[in-house]
């Protein structure tokens, strides 16, 4: 995949220069290396860009797609670079379009419920900001302190209230993309509903940066909930903590967040917190009720559980709230390294204990540790797969296929290998486990049709 | 468009006679006339296709596409032919690929919160075989009692409940799809949340047959509300339930249902039902508030119109449920006919009063008659335009002149031409009045890219 330097290059890159406002491109210096890649795991040492074009601009975003088509230089656009798949990795000479400094909120419309906003735009930003008109933006992953809305839509993230309220695509309504070419279009519609031609903006929501660069957005807000409800539910076990999704679901009760933490991720946050849930339990659901049915639905979940099996915090308690903050931002680690991968698929709901039983015994076979958060409202779960640095036995290949297992499981159990981090680098090869090799060639003639110097983030997403 | 018989259509007929199983195809017979449109104006005589094909299974619907391929004959697939936006009028030569006999249901997993049909399911029988379980397909067209699965897919339905639910396409979890040349792919995922590769899923739905012929759809469910509160607001005037309209959202209540009806419309109800609404009142907003929230969300709307001029339907009369029911599956009047032209816009809610003023002047210039029901809680608009047959003034251009300028004051303000039924053949000329050459352009080539031979419902939706 690496990209040998041509001599073209520097032409490439004077040209540039001379399209762009002073100050917009770095070509040396450590910007360089901390636009190198995301968050995700890097095999080998970061390669740097030939440049960072920070954008100000639809007009520099323009200047650098058409440079880099007629000069056939790779552009990866990037905001905060909070990705966890390797979306961003810089794989060989490569421009990257830093948009993290097109960062207006251009237009909040209280009464038609919706935002626009450039793609360097913060997600907890744009919260901010609308909360004064009783509204949020609802997509809210683990990143939104950092992560940007054009990243958000490039991956078409999720979040813990989206089980209730949809996730980016849902809240995309039009989008103005800059193609390959240069050329500017506006996709999509200013209103909640609209079924004129291709649904186009779904068609780049989620595509990672490889069919256009997203340089405005039009969003629908939400409702910012008149209510907010936290419980906490301490299970003896998880085959009571997941027999307790199912309960939930059975009586209607819609929550805007429910997670479900394992005894291992307790036994964490009990050094960390300085409680003892993993102490009293064997795990956790989290739920947030909210709306003006959170009343009444905690009625309902407290009626539920009476004779069951299960401690429930009460409403005077803040440490649900606590818990469900924590969990907003972290997995109640740091970032993924080399000994230890954070995966991402999404199962049926009723999957869930067949789940963890089969990936619990995959680790096992392979001595690795496992243990689990789960948006498992949506079953979207997140394991964590861990091994020792010093067991001398081969430990990134044992890592390596339990992670894989987790992978296969899912997709035996008829789920995906991505919930809502999305394919980028890291998971490219496993998409040919779940998609068939003619999806995987339609995509490629979508995007050979959109990009067909194959310039924007080649090697990426499909 | 008309496509001229050509010799080979005698081959084309016998080769699909002899892949079919018996009483598959129909050559001759009222079947014929009846499959040639659905409830959208005609310009002139329906044209009669070549043949009809009810398929039984996606082996037929293979065989036809892989004959259709070969003898380059165009396929109109359709289900119930509901729609009124002519997206399956036969316009010269065809077959017409009629799914209505794929009516399984072919699974409901309640747990997973999903079921697995196949296009001609009728989208009230899901939701009468999927209410047992507590669970609900949420999109509702006024077709719903009529109307199949598939036919919602092709023109993303949309109705009366999506303010709150989502339109089609956010039930849409899996597709399978026959493509032009006969080969069959999944897209799409069987969980909630999934972000490997390009959301296809999206692509087909509300490709109104252009792009592939759907076999097999994987659904979201949701949850069946708990409670339902209909209330029925009688407004002095048009103004002040435009403004009722913003008053809730500001209280942040979210209806299931919020619709508005005009005071002509009223005039009709009236006459229809022996009530006396138009003499009470100029404009009516019908709201269903449901789930767990509903009780404190009727509290709150209540409190809203306390001290303002608007009658609240009390929680005993059944008048505001009946209302409903007869607004969800019907404007109050039978399908469109040469003399009156039902439109479907949407636009951005805040401009729905400068929307409704400048159509009313633009409809009285013309001397035509305007009324107007509306999904007002997602800014979707339905003004039905109608002349009297017997004025001899030119009526018809008239009409035409009215409607053509109720959907240019839509995208004036923001909106769209098409906000739930489809472009079809008779919004095909305005698409180009909203979106930009390059976009439909760039519509036309995946188009190209899916369907080489332009056979699939060629002339439609693009």
């Amino acid at each position: 995949m690496e990209i040998k330097m041509a001599a073209s290059h520097a032409g490439f890159l004077d040209a540039l220069s001379a399209a762009l406002p002073e100050n917009a491109i770095e070509t040396a210096g450590p910007l360089l290396r901390e636009n190198s890649r995301d968050f995700g795991q890097l095999s080998g040492d970061p390669i740097e860009p030939l440049a960072v074009v920070f954008a100000s601009s639809v007009a520099d975003v323009q200047h650098v797609l058409r440079l880099a088509s007629e000069y056939k230089v790779p552009v990866i656009s990037r905001g905060a670079g909070t990705g966890v798949s390797g979306g961003v990795h810089v794989l060989g000479d490569a421009v990257v379009l830093n948009l993290s400094k097109m960062n207006r909120i251009l237009e909040i419309r209280p009464e038609d419920e919706v935002a626009v906003v450039e793609p360097g735009v913060i997600n907890h930003q744009l919260n901010e900001a609308v909360s004064e008109f009783g509204l949020m933006y609802a997509p809210d992953p683990a990143s939104y302190k950092m992560s940007t809305i054009g990243g958000n839509i490039a991956t078409n993230a999720g979040g813990l209230r989206c089980a209730k309220y949809g996730v980016t695509r849902e809240a995309v309504l039009s989008l103005d993309v800059v193609l390959a070419d240069g050329r500017l279009i506006r996709v999509g519609k200013n209103t909640f509903k609209g079924v004129a031609g291709y649904d186009l903006a779904a068609l780049f929501t989620g595509s990672e940066g490889t069919l256009g660069v997203v340089v405005r957005a039009v969003l629908r807000l939400r409702y910012l909930p008149v209510d907010e409800r936290d419980i906490a539910l301490l299970f003896p076990s998880l085959e009571e903590a997941v027999e307790g999704v199912q309960l939930i679901a059975k009586a209607r009760i819609q929550p805007a967040i429910l997670e479900l933490i394992d005894h291992s991720t307790l036994l964490i946050l009990d050094e960390q917190y300085s409680t003892n849930y993993a102490g009293h339990g064997g795990a956790m659901l989290l739920a947030r009720l909210d709306g003006y049915g959170a009343e009444r639905e905690e009625t309902a979940l407290r009626s539920v559980f009476a004779d069951r099996n299960a401690q429930l915090s009460n409403s005077a308690d803040p440490s649900a709230t606590q818990l469900i903050e924590m969990r907003r931002t972290s997995r109640g680690d740091t970032k993924d390294d080399a000994y230890r991968t954070g995966e991402d698929v999404a199962i049926p709901k009723s999957k869930m204990l067949e789940y963890v039983h089969r990936v619990q015994r995959a680790a096992r076979d392979e001595n690795v540790n496992m243990r689990m958060i789960s948006h498992v409202g949506d079953g979207n779960l997140h394991p964590t797969f861990s091994v020792e640095p010093e067991d001398g036995n081969e430990p990134l290949a044992r890592l390596d296929r339990a992670v894989e297992s987790s992978v296969r499981i899912a997709l035996e159990l008829g789920g995906t290998i991505t919930g809502e981090h999305g394919v980028g680098l890291i998971k490219k090869d496993w998409l040919q486990w779940e998609q068939a090799t003619e999806v995987i060639e339609l995509q490629q003639q979508i995007k050979n049709l959109l990009d067909p110097l194959n310039i924007l983030n080649p090697g990426k997403a499909i």
